[in-house]
């Protein structure tokens, strides 16, 4: 295992240690070490937001954390739930008194988890809402869209619900954005080779030299399926079309797009990739917004990519455009 | 090769169209489709900046063109020099009748075709000055530091002449602060595992499991030496020796540091490095400004990383803090 680490089990700490030098605005919560916050939260009179899960797909989560982004995030270790205390100690560090909004991946563990703090929190009097980014198509058919993980999608979440709290929006107008952003938007991934958690130290699936994995979850869930590794031209023919036809996306309609590494994927690649997609888009007459082409959501050192889209209206287009700076988005 | 790409001879080509398509504010240059430039250059009163080198190394080169930072880049095939042809039009096409200043790597190639266009320009009666980063320490000794290779450095070179530009100076000004960047600025690289050319199709060099390569050059030149692959921490302290004492950093000096993964290496663990660096700096009572942590200069696909750092004053502080967007740094 080729791997800047002092130690595996402690790879989590070291990084947020790191992350906390590195971004003055920043503060590792000092009642837990597991939750990275704002250093000005919490913000008066704005709604609190907060994200977590498993480690290993940074700049997620906690690099969303920032100016008009989110407020504080849990932070579990690779590719499993923060526990319940690290969500809810996140939540009361960020209220306000305006209450606080969740906005998460679908994961068994971090719902879990939430629910637990959120009913911990209603204890205290501190009011908890939650959405969970449902993106990745291939994780479950369309008749069970609920079941569905979140993945890149979440930065499209994030950014909208910074904007509208930023803006003094109650936390029923937030919690009704954000859900508006998952409703409208969807991903899909392609995997060309594994990933190695560093506590394990060997690749937890595999894709043979010449073959990927088309529609690969982000902890390296089984696809929809392996086939012949394809050129980057029919690669983004196929990924469009998963996620234009699952959310009917139709002629004149408006996307916009994140293209995001797993984290081993050169950044040249990303945009050859980019390239096609686009291309394939104009080809159905949909229009472009915005466009995030980079390191968005990754999975440790796996190669792949993924994309997300996005049905645009004046109201996402208006929340897009609000300023915002976080380690993962400037705007 | 697992990779995104339709033919690996126009991986470049595909790469520029996707760029151009996700920033609107760039364009490939109509004469000549290995240049990129914003679309606002020329601007009217302003010197005007150029970079340029081979491709892999993405986001740099072009991804530094933007808002008060480079108005051009002339873009090669991957890990080879453009010719004279592209700086040459990269020169002309940002020229506001303020004279142009190239501020690139030092490598033989680039070297001699920034020479033959600066000599191209002059015909035209196009002033053309230029500054050659040198800031890779491992790649010639001290005695001869005017022949070390450019590698990460270019960040805070094309940050700091490109505010100064935006603030109205002359050629020669922006040449002087760009030339005190360089003398400013140390690097040090570390390799874990080998690059792939795309054209290649296989690595270019070998990395055993368990080894390192110090001082490892950003095409895989050879480094300082093998070692076995040690922590983080130690790691960390090996890199900071190497460029402090290079640098002939004392107690109380200020440096602005950056750590660039070089394509592959997760965003964890640049964090979990620079939590080590940062330590190490503070045990020697040298002082942070700022911090930059992520893929800022790579590799194609090497895992590994590159420590830089800059020799602070209150010139260099406050042209790193004037604003600036680009694809690779947004200030």
């Amino acid at each position: 295992m080729q791997r800047f680490v002092n130690h595996a089990d402690f790879i989590v700490e070291d990084m947020m240690k790191g992350i906390e030098k590195a971004r003055p605005e920043l503060e590792i919560l000092s009642e837990n070490d597991h939750v990275m916050k704002l250093k000005a939260a919490p913000i008066a009179s704005k709604v609190g937001l907060v994200s977590g899960g498993g480690s290993g797909h940074e700049p997620a989560f906690l690099g969303y954390v920032g100016h008009q982004m989110l407020d504080a995030v849990a932070v579990g270790e690779v590719f499993s739930s923060p526990p319940a205390q690290a969500f809810y100690d996140a939540f009361m560090s960020v209220d306000s008194g305006n209450g606080v909004a969740c906005l998460f991946g679908n994961y068994a563990g971090d719902n879990m988890n939430v629910k637990m703090a959120v009913d911990m929190c209603l204890d205290e009097g501190v009011e908890v809402k939650y959405v969970v980014a449902t993106d990745d198509v291939s994780s479950s058919p369309k008749e069970t869209k609920e079941k569905r993980h979140g993945i890149a999608g979440g930065v499209f979440m994030w950014k909208v619900a910074g904007a509208k709290a930023s803006q003094g929006a109650t936390l029923d107008e937030v919690i009704r954005v954000a859900q508006k952003t998952v409703n409208q938007t969807r991903s899909i991934c392609v995997g060309l080779s594994s990933c190695t958690i560093p506590a394990v130290g060997k690749p937890n699936f595999h894709i043979d030299e010449g073959k990927m994995e088309f529609g690969i979850g982000h902890h390296g869930e089984p696809g929809m399926h392996v086939e012949d590794l394809k050129s980057a031209k029919d690669i983004a023919k196929d990924m469009v079309k998963a996620v234009v036809d699952d959310l009917e996306v139709k002629a004149d309609e408006t996307l916009s797009v994140i293209v995001s590494g797993l984290g081993a994927t050169p950044i040249m690649e990303l945009y050859v990739l980019y390239n096609d997609i686009e291309s394939e888009l104009q080809a159905r007459n949909i229009n472009i917004d915005k466009v995030l082409v980079g390191n968005y959501v990754t999975s440790l050192d796996m190669n792949g990519a993924a994309l997300t889209i996005m049905r645009m209206d004046d109201e996402l287009h208006e929340l897009l455009e609000v300023e915002a700076d976080s380690m993962g988005l400037r705007v």
